[in-house]
């Protein structure tokens, strides 16, 4: 399955007045770690927009296990990977991993391969192709 | 059970290239909506850190499903609700309501009632004080 | 000119590890307050782009001075006026108010009418129609 | 005078419907990149508060210039440099620079070394001490 991870250091403005990350900024980075996963696999949001037209990956379902907090300037890794590939959702995992392997965060999340709804305003789930398929389980 | 509700406009800023509500969103929302359920029940987390020198009260789990996109400048109503108080833990749910009464987003979460780590660098959970549960189940 | 006032909690999570407002809020701020300004006039940003094909109001300058921090749970008021309307610019100014008319942070701002650059991967100022220039300096 | 560059790519997220970087997001990375500029030097906002006692070093002003919108994904370099220490204020500018050299952001800012109210809510500022002065100006 196509995985990924990067490390990113947490700033002071991600940090609330307790001095620890502020809870949304890790749907931010998991957000930003779907998008680099793609990267890894030869493409993008955009290259599939334009090859297959769908309206984006929108996230239908998170569920995050919040375990050690972050705090300021600390650097975290974010490791990302695909653990299933049904007909129209893709399933991830998310682990923040602080110093010492130490797992501070935990999600899993579904996202739907949408394109747009023919009203041009919302948007519907659709099958995933065949290739963009093998992009994420392949590797 | 305390519960609260209040209506917000999704911002043009809140919305990400595809004209919907970046995801990260939601949860600044419910911690927002946390806050302000904490006042609607006379007190505030300033009060309650005063008062019994707690650090936060941190989320330590969130599950959140996605039905419906909110997009640019939809009003849309969030629900907030305790649900159940542990001896260390306060659960809640949260929905975002669109008009027509559409849940668009629904979450459930768990935050821990946690005081400063004798180390004063982290927290950990403590018992929450029988006036806090009043305030948070009789109303 | 075409003002606006509006209020808002600055809420925990706008808060830095100091507990004042982070800095980047007020700019997120002042962007929520012109599409305010814009429906006070009576219309929106998804209109003039419907009417006149415009790509945006994209912030080309900004000068903005922080006189008194904002703390949590502050309630402000944002003040927004248009303060001129030049062939392709649109300036205006902002206030933070806090209780008692403190002026927490002042700003002026200047906003560029813009069309989709030919290429449709840009964009370029455009002289402001002047029915929209009427909503703009009229009120 | 002391100086730093740093390599960030514009994420989905950071970008609004227009298809660009949402402008507060320019705020929050020049404010990572003062404090990246600090380590830069050998320190840290946590540092000088410890050593100093200082509240923060908040922004006073801020004047910036958008030539140019980034789109989503593009790379892009933060560049800082301090450009004057006054008694009780640091001067500093950032530039956006997108790939070919373009210039797509430009600001000039003042940050106050401030010190607790003796009140202990709020903050004034302080004369900056000898040893950070040389820190901010000798490289």
């Amino acid at each position: 399955m196509l995985s990924n991870r990067y490390t990113l250091q947490a700033e002071f403005g991600d940090c609330d007045p307790s001095g620890i990350v502020f809870n949304p900024n890790y749907l931010r980075w998991f957000d930003a770690s779907v998008h680099t996963l793609l990267r890894a696999g030869g493409t993008s949001l955009r290259t599939l927009q334009d090859k297959y037209g769908i309206a984006g990956l929108p996230l239908i379902e998170s569920h995050i296990q919040f375990s050690h907090p972050v705090f300021v300037h600390e650097c975290i890794d974010i490791q990302t990977q695909v653990t299933a590939v049904d007909r129209c959702v893709i399933a991830l995992c998310h682990r923040v991993i602080k110093k010492e392997a130490l797992t501070a965060v935990k999600a899993s999340e579904k996202r739907a391969w949408t394109i747009p709804d023919p009203d041009g305003h919302s948007m519907q789930a659709a099958p995933i192709p065949d290739k963009v398929r093998d992009i994420l389980v392949q590797k």
